[in-house]
């Protein structure tokens, strides 16, 4: 990058907030979009993150704050993992991203005063958004209520009821339609198709066609036709204008392009003089300006870890294996032993390794959007009529569909595989992800089986399980790395391992942190449970807590209320009465930090648990 | 009526599946028509049920049964609630309807072959059908899958997403888009407005206005505009055509009047006839045959108890109040009193006695529709712009919230009132509705107070509370009645009532069934403690429970693992070594009765509790 004499350049380090970006000519925001471009590759590179969505929204997010004054008027980022542009004009470094002592990788209202609602899951921008215009409103309030939304999280259900919601209320909110028509890997399903047909219309196409099919049968319309440009633009330009927005009476603008600021700037100069809510559809290129990012259409940039910035490289631990991929590889094994299995994702195939179970099994493999009910429900639909569906869902995200999971499944006793990725403590993600919360209502729920691994072998064990018609089996995993075995064993329905002997303390721990705990406490006089199954439990096992003085049940992967206290109240029922220690998540919502200094903080490493023993 | 002679009349009571009704001429269909109006009228006015629902879709019904063959095409009734006419003509006698002993107001797979796919919450056929389309076509089989929705349910983000994931597949679904533009109350937002347009045009208005000044301009403009009927029909037909489901690229076919039979059967053969999904929209009148329910806009007809036929008059009984009454009563004074109170209400606000909140504070009250997810996430909004957000919403649906509940709300420690309605043994309505589920991921989730009132003056002392920035705070409350004693009472926050005193043993119950219990034991030495505060609990009571011998937890309102595991877990982690017993919902999905059957089978009824002591 040559840095030109006469340019003004800024110090990013130097940003307190968005105001300066008023005093500086077009060519000056060129420059700083990409000094921003950089400093977010960098830090990226070294403290892992959003990169792609991130990248595509420098320049749209320089446009939305010279236009808009966020100390005023409110700004949601849905999702919330494209605001690594808006941090750093509003004051925020990027040097700590996503560490513990520094800034969440999500709007984060403790951070600053610009942050105005929090985010992470996707499609909630548009019913925030209209909750506060509605408050402005009653108040008689003026500012300006900005939803920044991207063309995969549109499709939500959510999102679309707030669309509609909002089409049916006077209370203006300006919605930012970020189109990348990519999302984490493809947007799916009919609105995306039509958000691709806003700038190549079919509905034009095949008005046009129709036009000249009536009109040709007429002498009248023959001539008419003739008479060409005139009424063919204005064809073009109104038929194209009939879209869903259109459709639910929401006004709308653009397509315009999402890297020139001026443009953008004009829309929304527009879109603030407006009385009503308005749609402004940008198109943006996701990973702009780093060409590993923009030639990438795997979804790899979307989420990384450390990578060297130079090479494109990204560090992957080659000697271990994610859970994902130990799980994506027993589902392989599934599809191609059951022809009836159907493999459902919502929109996370890439992030749970799933590449390849759709590259073999592509007419049994569904990829459904951010749709996490539609997910459930089609599972449910699937398993009524003889199919076998298995669910491939982040833990967090599973909170979206619980209703269609109980509703439309497991009140049915269908039988269906559930395959809960991201279990557990995520770290770095923070509180919007935390994947600790699905036991409570997967326990409550019947004809649910509730189970969770501690080493590969037992995956494979669980997911085959799982195919015996025990109704909605679900397996856990955490968001952690293990060295590979190739070995594979059965794991007995609603049996426990045990994997320690001892008489007066038993724990019963669940999960692969069971087995660093075992290494731990291996000497010891102290039985030690793997908790395969944390529903059914293991009668018999629990027969032979009983005899021990005190009972430790440890759950490092959910909240105390979910396993801890099924257990604990189960002892109570037979007659226990020696000591019972619960050792889980408490009560609160984790911020990010490491997994580790998360475990900590509520002792839960398995040092601090072999400490008790 | 009058039975003409050469008219075949089909006695209800032989039918035993619906292959007569293509052997009927249309003149015999109507009769039959005004048969099943009749008996679901007579049938309705005794065992209570949904009516005009009902009533509106006798003739779809018909003409479904005539023009598929449900013995191997799939129907799916989206909500339920309207399939009473495909019950009787698919041999299913409503004598006993909503009965222990009767069939289910809702479709039911144990009742009949003819019977697909279970429903009872809303939105759900869309994405159930999507499954059973994808499943046929895996297995190469033959047959026509039927989702039949009402103009309401359509517009929740469950069924937008399963639309969006239809639109991009070649998986085929015939969607029966049931148009009564009233639905509970009347439906509202954008896409309402939008399938009311399809009829009376908007867009053809507002496209023939930009036309008409398009052309004007111009001379040879002018002449064309000169040119009438021909264009402006074409343009009608076509611009019309351009909705929301060719957006998404969905074929469409009406709407068509669905009282006539003769003409939905067009349709229907027309949809039977294409190769992809496509929607038939139908435009009925709810209540239709009936003259006080086809009058009727205010809702009182959807869903009723016993009546008196001939009259009309809605059997109540007026020396007593419902929960609903008693909370809406509150909620009234709330408002009253907190000029940035604001209610919410998904779809419900009839069934929650809420007319008169509604009709005092028309601005600060918002009905959005089925649309649960969108209610917490603008609620979130609204709390976060110092509003103080009350969503009323039953118990059962809340479970499509959860998410939003714990991250748009209870994450940012935002503070809003959630009233549940319906919380508990819903009885009649069966295991669809049960009220039973919320409380675990209530109580698993950080921030949230849990609370219930067992009388109607604590009633008003929680609402209160809940004003007092404890988060997110919710009240649960039963479908039952109460006699009104006009009270009011203080609850402060996290305490519990001591009712009885006794030594030996002691019982923690919740709700209003306390007050039951308590007149039969208030003779024994017993201490009942009244538990207001699910969450937090009250410490300073639970000291003196570790005085006593034995403890009973009774929550007859929720399934064992929520308040009951709480408590039970909390003595043991204080090292209570005394008998705790817990009295709650076991771990089943619970089938339609009557409440106090339910309660039956469980032990849970307080004759059967004060039996223990």
């Amino acid at each position: 990058m040559s840095k030109k004499k006469e340019l003004k350049r800024i110090d990013l380090k130097t940003i307190e907030n968005p105001n300066f970006l008023k005093e500086l000519s077009y060519k000056e925001l060129d420059l700083l979009s990409k000094d921003i471009t950089e400093e977010i590759i960098d830090k990226v590179s070294i403290n892992g993150g959003h990169l792609a969505a991130n990248l595509g929204v420098v320049d749209a997010t320089i446009a939305m704050c010279r236009s808009f004054d966020f100390s005023s008027d409110k700004l949601i980022f849905d999702v919330g993992h494209q605001c690594y542009t808006y941090k750093i004009l509003t004051g925020r470094s990027l040097e700590r991203l996503r560490k513990s002592d520094g800034v969440s990788g999500f709007p984060k209202k403790s951070e600053s005063p610009y942050d105005h609602f929090e985010t992470g899951h996707s499609s909630t921008s548009i019913s925030a958004a209209k909750g506060m215009a509605v408050a402005r409103d009653l108040k008689g309030e003026k500012y300006e209520v900005v939803a920044f939304i991207g063309d995969a999280s549109i499709s939500n259900g959510l999102a679309l009821e707030g669309l509609n919601n909002l089409a049916g209320s006077h209370n203006k909110v300006i919605i930012i339609l970020n189109d990348n028509d990519m999302s984490i890997t493809k947007p799916v399903g009919g609105l995306a198709r039509g958000f691709r047909n806003l700038s190549n219309s079919m509905l034009y196409r095949r008005s046009k066609n129709t036009y000249q099919r009536v009109m040709k049968k007429t002498k009248f319309g023959r001539w008419i036709l003739g008479w060409t440009s005139t009424i063919k633009n204005w064809f073009k330009r109104h038929l194209m204008a009939i879209n869903i927005f259109d459709n639910m009476g929401i006004a709308y603008l653009g397509p315009v392009d999402g890297h020139s600021i001026k443009k953008m700037e004009k829309l929304f100069a527009k879109a603030k003089s407006f009385n009503e809510s308005v749609v402004i559809h940008i198109k943006t290129i996701k990973g702009k300006g780093y060409k590993y990012a923009e030639n990438d259409d795997s979804g790899a940039w979307h989420g990384v870890g450390k990578f060297d910035k130079e090479t494109g490289k990204i560090y992957v631990d080659e000697s271990t294996l994610s859970w994902s991929e130990v799980y994506a590889d027993a589902l392989t094994n599934m599809m191609s032993e059951h022809a009836n299995a159907v493999t459902i994702v919502p929109a996370t195939g890439l992030g749970s390794s799933l590449q390849e179970v759709f590259r073999l099994f592509p007419k049994r493999c569904f990829d459904v959007g951010i749709a996490e009910e539609h997910a459930l429900t089609m599972a449910g639909g699937l398993a009524d009529s003889g199919m076998h569906p298995v669910v491939s869902i982040y833990s967090t995200f599973l909170q979206r569909a619980f209703d269609e999971l109980s509703h439309d499944v497991a009140r049915m006793n269908l039988n269906a595989t559930v395959l809960i990725d991201r279990s557990g403590l995520v770290g770095e993600d923070g509180n919007t992800h935390q994947g600790i919360y699905d036991e409570a209502f997967l326990l409550s729920t019947p004809n649910v089986v509730v189970s969770m691994a501690a080493r590969e072998s037992e995956a494979y064990g669980l997911i085959e399980e799982s195919f015996e018609n025990h109704g909605v089996f679900c397996i856990r995993y955490p968001r952690s790395r293990l060295v590979p075995s190739k070995e594979r064993e059965q794991t007995p329905f609603g049996k426990w391992k045990k994997e320690l002997s001892g008489h007066k303390t038993a724990v019963v721990s669940t999960g692969p942190i069971t087995l660093e705990l075992k290494k731990l406490i291996k000497d010891k006089d102290v039985a030690l449970y793997n908790a395969l199954y944390l529903k059914p439990m293991d009668e018999e096992a629990i027969k032979e807590l009983l005899q021990c003085n005190k009972v430790i049940i440890y759950d490092a992967y959910a909240v105390e209320n979910g396993f801890c206290f099924a257990l604990s109240e189960k002892l109570v029922s037979l007659g226990y009465k020696g000591e019972v220690v619960v050792k889980a998540i408490p009560d609160v919502f984790v911020e990010h930090a490491s997994q580790v200094e998360q475990l900590e903080q509520f002792g839960l490493k398995p040092e601090q648990i072999a400490e008790l023993l």
